[in-house]
């Protein structure tokens, strides 16, 4: 239940259709005194904004967040915070010849089978137009990190794998990432991109991707088990995003031919007497909880259903027809969902520091 | 919050540690009037069990379960029903030299970090012995199933992967995976396992699994859009159980080098006018919602870290040294995972499908 | 925690300052297909607008309410409806006066201790400008309550007391209701009543009321023990409204004086076969769960605490000083409490009825 | 849904019907570190026990609860604490002649209704024995409570009206409050009441009582608005208390005929430069916020409605009948809430400052 709802402190709820007058966000759980502006938000947003190259659909949205409550003279209040975005360039006629047939791999048949009604403009609810909002919550939550936590937690999404093409791991550097169209850690790999893509594009195609997020200097502790692991709600957290299918923490699936020898993390002391680890394979989370290490998970974003290519479908009226799903679309939606990923994990992040916080704060020196 | 909780209105709750007294969970949500005894809940249970092949951990525990409230004179009632398991076969004096060392990949360190206290004989908290619980509430999911569903929903766990070992995915039969140590549905990869294994076991190692999960007769529109879709819940479900390191829905993580066209689930109307989709690239979700068509999940377990090798660790004091983690363990704690899956599964289903009554019910003439 | 969330399947969260540019709610689980439309939920806010007598405030709001999501060509979709009201008649200099002053009985002193910061002008979040969207989620519950339940259920909320004025319950009669400025359905006590509210109005002052709300037609089995009785949550549901200090059930405090026998409600069989209580001392719930009686609750709002006597209290900075709130106040806060108060009442109706569909539903038939 | 459950950080889990083998609690998000053993609760369950007087149930319970999980070596480690208690006194048989007859003002009617099954046994789950279970968690909130608030929080309750009965305030002394079997705080109420209890017990009936409970040195700052307020948790928290009719906080309903001039609890500044009240009619609480006074709630407790005399009634089958009901039942069972009221009242304040700490920690400093 609650299902437009995400986290238990921090926890926002968003709203909107994709061609209804607006979308939305609250936000519940943040603590006060923290200063908020939108240009805190903007910045995010319009890592995600649609229009921005030839590589991301061509709707045109300026996305501009509005703070409508829960801020007062610059810093929050510890009321809730709602974000207001306008839709501006709906062009709902483009979806008049999809109102009765479902588009294959789309939500259309799902949604009409459940709720025997669907607002098919622009896919309704279930259009990506909603992770604008994750998007803002993530930049409140990213603030609330900063706060609580002295050192400055650092959420760097980058694509890894376009399509076939993976990125050579040894030349990714994180200062490149904001320099492409891509969220392309390794320039290497960038001309190959922007090859591949154009194509896919020009064929009226689309195609997949892999995003990783690692999160940096996330303090020992966070994560409540048994099943409000940080691992079971990042999962949780990424695979709501559309479009995904899978979700890594660590070295995930290759584990599978890994021993415990292999797999397993030594543990040294460093000439600082901290903790260190020899390895990071388990991705920074033990038993659910985080170790100090780098936070690091994955997810696939599949390619975007929305192609010029003729698919076998069938009408609300369960007749065998044909679509083409004509419309502004992402040839790789798998590239704008870098931001929406970094912000789920920001959120994560924040709902679990207020969790710790609640639970052990005045028992520390005691221990 | 309420981390040991899972559900919303099939909500169970577990308790105990791994060398505490019992074991036990309290269900929440489940209708009245459903026939339930022990024996619907052992069933389950016994496929679990240590102790049940060389392959698996040597300790002994019946796991014989006990309906201690919400069943009256063999139905249900619509009250919590609490379930319990007696600890029989700790022996916690295995566990006196791990008292002050933490073992690598284990959650002994981010346990003592985050709480400062630890129960550490056998794991505690953190212990596997926990999915007891969640394979007997998800005998119970089961039940509540096959009450409100019509047809019967059939979930067929397996191992596909051992180690470096896939199964030929043309040679899975359901019919074979019951008649083997490995939960394997490919009778040609049993005896390659088999040496596989042995030879893991025998030179004190451990390796990884990955498990899938087929869900058969699920009925469309099982889901709730945005942060409770179904996968975004399955996600959660599999990856909250230890070990786990990724999860997958449908072609998972393979879908990334697709393109739209081959990604489509193409559709069409069946000699008996029924929908048809013509491939299950999407595994039966589609915008959070099912299908119709089978939900296909996937999840890798890493391999056990208790092992007969050296690590290098640390003790609760920073100092440096090794250990060897003796005691009795699985030498792949991916084999034990199946029943846990699938019991995570028919949680997941059998909770949406409560919370879809509730939303659907009576509109449903009205479309 | 999501402190400004309401309601479990039927779940709404508002947000909004006293004088931010905007309140609003968004209200998750309401089932689609049902018909919606602004006039739907403006009918019930006009009933709690102020400014519609001498006896409630000033202040000019026209609360027009926008829906801004989850409703299309008419009719609910499954998606969160979202709703919007200006707020229009701000005076935030009438404030400047209290910024560093806490009004007594007020919730300022409160706010600035928990959170060391506090919008100021109009109260702020503390304002019961926010009951405005409680009316309007109210009015979507009745929407959704009349469409599950095939007869209609009925609210009636009314003013049974203001201040020493206790109306003559024999001639309570709920076609008054209606017809007077203060929700009085004794037309006896209206001179009576219009008296006495002015003279306190002229004089500065501010009185106190007792509302009651009866729900009629209410199914039999609605209510969850044990948390979630149906008595709790409108314990708690009244409660949250401003100002409230006590609620009542049935016959609620005077059953002190009553023993088993005088209390009981004695059941019978009517002509038409059908159950028949001979009293309704419990007020329509026995065990937490609906009898099928009428649901009678009452709550008692305090007087207002803004008012134009001098009143000794202290400054931001810990100084002593005297007080007088001017501004534009109700009288009595009671008499437009009344909405709120029916509102409440249908939320949480709405929120259990669909819980009980949830968990009954296809079991019915086999009892 | 979750309706087992309360709180929301401090949550705990019940389960057990009157005649089953034992009842149970599964407490999660108790801070580790925390000392706790049976004794600390064993106390508050002894207060609340059956057998103890003339004036209560004749039912022998010794109720001694068994710590299962979550303390180790003697203290809390973070892990959910499940507590049980064995059910020893059952006599099903007296239960045998109200298997098919509903008792009026009881649950049985209801929850054959909602549920279609009930065990009749002893009232299965809608019994007083419920409670129990509360009183044991509320030891738990206390210890709690007194680790992480540096004052000791006091929370005393004493019955203040028996049946029409009520107490000399102005005599109440809390000392006096455990030296007789009402807990009545003025001792010169008692032997009025014992003559009154006799006379009720000797005619086979029973009579209602109300249960003021008083906590002193909570923080201020306790409370989230708008919907998780301090009074509106206290409301819920006592309402959902078997055969509670009525909760008020300060001075509940009798501000009805206050002004806001007598209603306000003015302020000003003692000699050790504290805030200090001059009065406390709000109970402690402005704005759903502690305000630092003490915290005065109070609930009505309706008379028993098992009795000796007959009443009208009807059967499962719907035939008209009259019942007595024989068993043993407490004359008053207001009495023995006091210490469930207590515990009721320390697990909401419990669970608000652990949410309290959530929100605010880190931030204070900065105010």
């Amino acid at each position: 239940m609650a299902s437009n709802s995400f986290g238990e402190i921090f926890r926002y709820t968003t709203f909107g259709e994709s061609h209804g007058p607006e979308i939305g966000c609250v936000i519940d759980g943040v603590p006060p005194g923290i200063k908020l502006t939108p240009e805190d938000i903007q910045h995010d947003l319009n890592k995600r904004k649609p229009g921005s190259s030839k590589f991301v659909t061509q709707r045109k949205e300026k996305d501009i967040v509005r703070i409508s409550s829960g801020v007062f003279e610059g810093k929050t209040t510890g009321t809730p915070i709602a974000l207001l975005i306008k839709n501006e360039d709906q062009k709902s006629k483009d979806y008049q010849d999809i109102k009765d047939i479902y588009r294959p791999s789309h939500a259309d048949y799902t949604y009409q089978e459940k709720y025997g009604i669907r607002d098919y403009r622009g896919g309704g609810r279930s259009s990506a137009r909603e992770t604008a909002m994750r998007v803002a919550a993530g930049a409140v939550a990213k603030k609330v990190l900063s706060k609580i936590i002295g050192k400055k937690i650092e959420i760097i999404g980058s694509v890894i794998q376009l399509g076939m093409h993976k990125i050579d791991k040894k030349k990714w550097n994180k200062n490149n990432i904001n320099k492409n169209h891509f969220f392309c850690g390794d320039k290497t790999s960038v001309p190959i991109w922007e090859n591949y893509l154009t194509d896919i594009r020009k064929k009226g195609l689309s195609c997949g991707a892999i995003i990783e997020i690692i999160a940096k200097n996330v303090p020992i502790g966070l994560g409540d088990p048994i099943y409000q692991k940080l691992d079971a709600n990042i999962a949780s957290a990424l695979m709501s995003i559309n479009a995904v299918k899978g979700v890594e923490i660590g070295d995930g699936f290759s584990v599978v031919d890994f021993t415990g020898e292999t797999n397993a993390d030594e543990i040294r002391i460093d000439k600082n007497k901290n903790v260190k680890f020899l390895s990071n394979h388990a991705g920074g989370i033990l038993g659910g909880i985080s170790s100090g290490q780098d936070i690091i998970s994955r997810f696939v974003v599949k390619p975007t259903s929305s192609i010029l290519h003729a698919r076998k479908t069938i009408t609300k009226n369960k007749k065998e027809t044909n679509i083409i799903t004509k419309g502004r679309h992402d040839p790789c939606v798998g590239i704008r969902a870098v931001p929406v990923g970094e912000a789920m994990i920001a959120i994560v992040l924040a709902d679990h520091a207020l969790q710790h916080i609640a639970i052990t704060r005045n028992l520390k020196n005691e221990r």
